[in-house]
């Protein structure tokens, strides 16, 4: 298998099945959020998956790695992105199970059609585009504040792309957490299960991961809480087992 | 001062300037929710305060000790309780600060007139009514359960209650966190602070206690953990500065 690595391009391990992932640190490389998102969605056998948002491929090809899904998509709206995570699937030999498309989430649903999907997996930009200091490198504004889609996008084409009974599945910032819980309401997606991620465990967490089922009814399990470190510089048992040391 | 106990009740000291309650086993006994709840919210000098379904008044003993607030009146629609928790008024020498008023949480707004408060506080039953094993004995299905009173019922009198800015404190069970966010969100209150209750490090929350602003703008501050239980039978040491051991 012959990859091209471009320019500030390189390949990490992902600890998962031997699979690798080319990142390029001078655009966004992937994060605690997206491999702890991909230890809390679940996958059945034969089910579809698409991830909003794929950036480097990083969600598809951990699920892939852990789970028994028929066949995944990563959308991706910047094209150099979306070529290096197809370099990454191709890397992997996964091209018959994960599909990089180019297009915008605000889009989603007319590129693939409504209900086609029973997982929707993003992990979305969480800053308010007119929040925090703008990042002036494009891919990473892109990436980290909703200047392409806003939360409302997000939640709305997952509630589209998803059929009946469909599971979505998001990592966020916990301050956006009421705005969540209602978009996701007004969208026909019940949030059915949370978990807050706290670095230690006498500090705010500062992840939330959400699981919404359409067309459920309002009842929502809060599980244990996620504690990323044991004491600075030492990970929980649990951060270990998501990552597969 | 001379206080009747009727038969049943009995007097627990409250660890807070002396204080103590008046309780009835048969009937409904205070629990720790509500004594978190005291600990959670925030009462600033010269503030009025609503607790509605007040039941032993617990909760206006207790912020009357805590906090700098003016005045504190307890709704409750029970006869019964609501004399009980007169009586510990009285008991305690309370009678300028606390009015304990007989009276059905749903009419709240036509008791006391609409922005008549700048804080309102509820420890609301929990269950849904057809939820879980009824309880045949009534005073306490009427506590626990929503057999007099809705979620939606409590949301929509606090929002009218409440002065622009004013602040509602809530505590309640996980399961329902869609319900309390989108319901707040929907009468004008928007949820601002959270706190997540686990009864160990390693266990699901059982008790959520919320504080939401009416006319807020969205962004919440989700709070670090509050753990009950060091280990079985020891609590952590935040437990007993709240409890005022």
């Amino acid at each position: 298998m012959e990859i091209t690595l471009k320019n500030g391009e390189r390949i990490d391990e992902l600890h998962r099945n031997g699979y690798r992932i080319i990142q390029d640190t001078g655009r966004f490389c992937f994060g605690m959020d997206a491999v702890l998102l991909s230890g809390f969605a679940k996958v059945k056998s034969g089910e579809k998956v698409l991830d909003m948002g794929t950036g480097t491929g990083i969600i598809p090809i951990l699920l892939e790695a852990k789970t028994k899904g028929e066949a995944f998509v990563g959308l991706e709206v910047q094209t150099e992105s979306a070529h290096m995570a197809e370099r990454s699937v191709r890397l992997n030999g996964l091209e018959h199970k994960i599909r990089i498309v180019t297009g915008d989430i605000r889009e989603a649903d007319q590129i693939f059609g409504a209900a086609s999907f029973q997982v929707v997996t993003c992990n979305p930009p969480y800053m308010i585009a007119d929040h925090g200091l703008p990042n002036p490198d494009q891919p990473k504004a892109i990436a980290r504040h909703e200047v392409l889609c806003t939360l409302e996008d997000v939640i709305t084409q997952a509630s589209r792309l998803l059929m009946p009974g469909g599971r979505f599945y998001m990592v966020h910032r916990p301050f956006r957490l009421a705005e969540i819980m209602t978009g996701l309401c007004a969208h026909g997606l019940e949030p059915k299960r949370m978990r807050l991620v706290y670095p230690f465990v006498d500090r705010e967490p500062n992840m939330v991961l959400i699981e919404a089922l359409k067309g459920g009814k309002p009842r929502i399990t809060v599980e244990k809480p996620l504690i990323i470190y044991k004491e600075p510089g030492t990970y929980m048992d649990e951060i270990y087992d998501i990552y597969g040391y």
